[in-house]
């Protein structure tokens, strides 16, 4: 009985996950947590303050407008800090995602509400974000099913901006020490991830490059970019990508003595 | 470690999925087949077309517009379906589902997508449209991933209306014999229901109230409308209503000789 649970689980179709394909990281932990403690990785009593998944916007009480986000890249990063020893506060969008071990988990569903909840996690040594938050929400979410009108002609819906929590926290009282702000680009990739730094307050964007087939693919390949230069890493699987970039973080914030 | 396994996989949350504490219909299968087979329910030789889950609108490569819809009720009814002996063939917008046993599934992203599957499905003695098709997509989808301007108001977001599938089907050549249509509402029930009824040239409209705590308890109410009257049944669990509407479906294309 139980391996047939199994199976039908492993069988559960993942059409709609434009991440689908890419490793498992329960699987990948166990690597993660030995590639990091051979490289002497630790983070032990810091706090680590990390964001992942999509947001959704309702339009009304049956719709709502998202991001293509598996949210499998924050949650691989979470698992990494939280294995270097941190304290790892993950504020999760909707995803399909089990918590990683050892980590906090809230969730949350629009931006306003992930604002909310990054705020009320400070102080953090480091904030990782790599959520894709909404640009945009919709001026009123309708509190009826909208219906359409009969003039075959739909009224345009009205938009606003939604806050920006890597700029917020870029000019925050409690600005965490290190701050890292993720970009999916389809375009100019590096370019808009300069722009993005400067006006966002962060010390480093990790970029990447959306177009093509990256979203369904194993691999990733992303570009650090800091004030410094651009440090450009090859297509890795996310799980290395998220063990490469805690590494970077404790270097930082954790110098080794050797 | 396939305990463990499966412990993870249960495990993985749900808290996007308006309909999760639904009961789970691989459990409930073989109650819905036994209850069929008790009530000498049988549609052998008959092909079933089905549709379930939301459909997904592209806004730009990383943004799209999503109805809240589990697929959970239509794949109940698929199920229903083929353990009652049809040829079922399930048109599916993204969910997180297994495809259930004897069911031939396509799956598709947008309304058009939808729309296409299904008139390549048919001829079909009954077709019943569970999905919750979106109403409107955006008017130019955008190839490159859309930007703020800097000007803190977004422009709104142009709209066009989507094909509509039921009532594409209720004046099609090949029209089923049996067309059912599904009606989540928030307010008015029965009334709008009578009104798509009329409008899209369906048969029976299965009309359940989405407001309040039901996308996210475990039973459903609905009211089956027709041209002969409204038939409310009680709250159910979801397994159930699709057992109760496979049973009346195969009293009209099926009729019992006892």
């Amino acid at each position: 009985r139980i391996v047939a649970e199994v199976e039908r689980l492993l069988a559960l179709p993942k059409q709609d996950d434009p991440l689908s394909g890419q490793p498992d990281f329960a699987a990948d932990a166990q690597r993660v947590s030995t590639a990091l403690e051979t490289n002497g990785v630790h983070l032990a009593g810091r706090h680590i303050l990390i964001t992942a998944g999509p947001t959704h916007e309702p339009i009304d009480p049956v719709r709502y407008i998202a991001n293509r986000s598996s949210g499998k890249q924050g949650f691989a990063i979470a698992t990494a800090a939280a294995r270097a020893g941190a304290r790892v506060t993950l504020i999760a969008g909707p995803v399909h995602l089990p918590t990683p071990e050892g980590v906090t988990r809230i969730d949350v569903q629009t931006a306003r509400e992930m604002l909310s909840a990054v705020e009320q996690a400070l102080p953090a040594d480091a904030a990782i974000m790599v959520a894709a938050v909404a640009d945009w929400r919709t001026a009123d979410a309708a509190d009826q099913k909208l219906k359409k009108d009969g003039s075959g002609q739909p009224a345009p819906l009205a938009l606003v901006e939604n806050p920006d929590i890597l700029a917020t926290l870029g000019r925050h009282a409690q600005r965490p020490a290190l701050l890292i702000g993720f970009a999916a680009e389809t375009q100019n990739i590096a370019g808009h991830a300069q722009a993005k730094l400067a006006r966002k307050g962060a010390d480093w964007i990790v970029a990447n490059d959306v177009s093509g087939d990256v979203m369904g693919g194993d691999a990733n390949t992303v570009q650090i970019v800091t004030t410094s230069g651009i440090e450009t890493w090859p297509a890795l699987p996310k799980g290395e990508v998220a063990d490469k970039l805690i590494a970077k973080v404790a270097d930082v914030l954790t110098p080794r003595s050797d």
